[in-house]
């Protein structure tokens, strides 16, 4: 059960109801999801929160699935619930196969190894790898 | 400093050399960097880890710079500094652009900033994210 | 379904009952909430947990709603389900409005976001921070 | 050593310098600090950023060291290095006494203790905590 | 409920049967768990998790049970239900008293607590711990 | 650099040296190390944080070197840099072998693994886990 009360688009304000009508219209929706209905008790966190998404989460360098599928992966790390169930779904839904699923899914169970164990070990960083990331 | 010793070729033993050697070869590498110096310390980790890797960072349905960023973004959610810096480097010479670098910080930064508000008001999960995401 | 069994007052040995009768006079609260009724599996730690717990959170250079709203903001870093409910709802308790709760998931999200992106990024420590700190 | 290249006024694009611009102004300092010069390389992602902190942290229902000791509370639990560093010196600098933060820490501490007891033993979620934390 | 549909045996291709009857020959279970029906979507990451698994938790310099404790204390630091819950039974099961597990969670918590001191303080390393640890 | 001044014996107050003078005389040793001696600003958490410190990691049902392990496993999990230098150190000073700790290592990385599966698939728990942890 949410901390806060969802907020329905009959019962927004004027300033809500402008954030709800253009997540609907740019992600051509019904309605939109109960995030943005939690983060409607905060209008200025709705907004921003939905202003920054929309700039971030449109194609550029990066393609929308690959974005979606890194927003997967610091979801699990982070273990954010409903932001798996989300982001999971939205991956789906921009033409994830279950194979990417699976590759996807190995990549974050391998990388959260090998943190934990060159956490573990305190192991020296390289020189050259502060070279080649400063490029 | 790390917490044991990291092992060079010359002082290995023959099944470490024969990881550090394969290593070598599929990397096509001088030498090995320090993360795997310091799992020599505990050849079946280091044989295991090694194997598992090269299994899960080859070609696949996604392309080794998709999970080199997909690695990044795990590092960076758990806040391993060897593993960031050696990723980022890894990412940057598979080819990823500074844009493209620029567009991954965003999404990790977006992520972490909505896990966290999802996850403090408890959001309740959509009916249709489950139906979605077991297609 | 919790890990352990809950105890209820009726069912405690002696030592519990104490610690369980100070929280309700110190809480003024008719009976001890779910977490002391599991901790109370384990005398020892229940004791320990509560004299930490009633010693830092009384009223000091820090006013108890602060308290109360660090505690939520940690409880939401750490992804504590069960201290994210009892928390917030006893920052509601204590006087939280809404415009302050708004405010201070305002503030968890941005911290959230800059803390994956200077940690993606390996700022280095600005000299003059650490010598403000130490002041 | 950080991933980027630390970018400073005088290397600047336009973009770049109205913010940094912004934020000396804002907080009428001589120089921006590291964070927002290693931000410079992706102007998009330093005036979003810099936008949603200027907005967020301003005097509100909370008062301005109060968010900032909340910010301190959320970088340690996330652990990053520079964010502890760069918000327990604002936290200083906003007028923060060492008593305060002693029981700053203390919070922060136990919050930590008892998030990973809580999650151990899965306690289940009082009812009355959805009630309240609704309000 | 889960991301994936779970696979059971007799929905199950020949190779994710043979890692089925490993576990269930090496564990001496009639049915394997929902960890493993949910990884067998994804075969190859079935038979890679499932060897080391059994590679690692036989017993060797530690024994089962302490491997166990060991494995539970990093489910609760990472928050993994499903861990907490499924190890948890398993230490229990390999003969973890009462007694033992109050002392598991009371190490687990006190941990979690001095972590967040020492990161919020950044306290520099004692120069006499690294002499020690690289023995 | 700590954000606190590492205060030694010389230069502390009556109760802060009876804690130190209780600390070296239970763990034998000269002096105490760099968290205490930080700690040492805020006595009443250096006071209560050393008194469950030394009742929580005196011999019980767990012996002193797995308590010392889980201790590792934690604060690898939380990433606690000077924990893990630490507690890795006091592990072995209490007798831990390199290949108990190349298994304590092994352990850590799977269970960081499997966290992270378990996690992503949300995977149900199985009924009969509840059952057993309740025994």
């Amino acid at each position: 059960m949410a901390t806060v009360t969802l907020i329905n688009y009959d019962d927004a304000s004027p300033d809500v109801r402008a954030v709800f009508d253009d997540i609907k219209r740019t992600r051509n929706i019904p309605d939109v999801n109960n995030f943005w209905k939690a983060l409607a008790n905060h209008p200025e966190t709705l907004k921003r929160t939905w202003e920054a998404l929309r700039e971030i989460m449109r194609p550029g360098s990066l393609d929308p699935l690959t974005k979606e599928m890194i927003y997967v992966a610091v979801s699990v790390a982070n273990n954010c619930d409903y932001c798996i169930h989300s982001h999971t779904a939205s991956a789906f839904a921009k033409g994830m196969t279950g194979a990417q699923y699976a590759e996807l899914l190995a990549v974050v169970g391998m990388a959260s190894q090998t943190n934990a164990l060159a956490t573990a070990m305190k192991v020296p960083i390289d020189a050259q790898f502060q070279a080649e990331s400063r490029r």
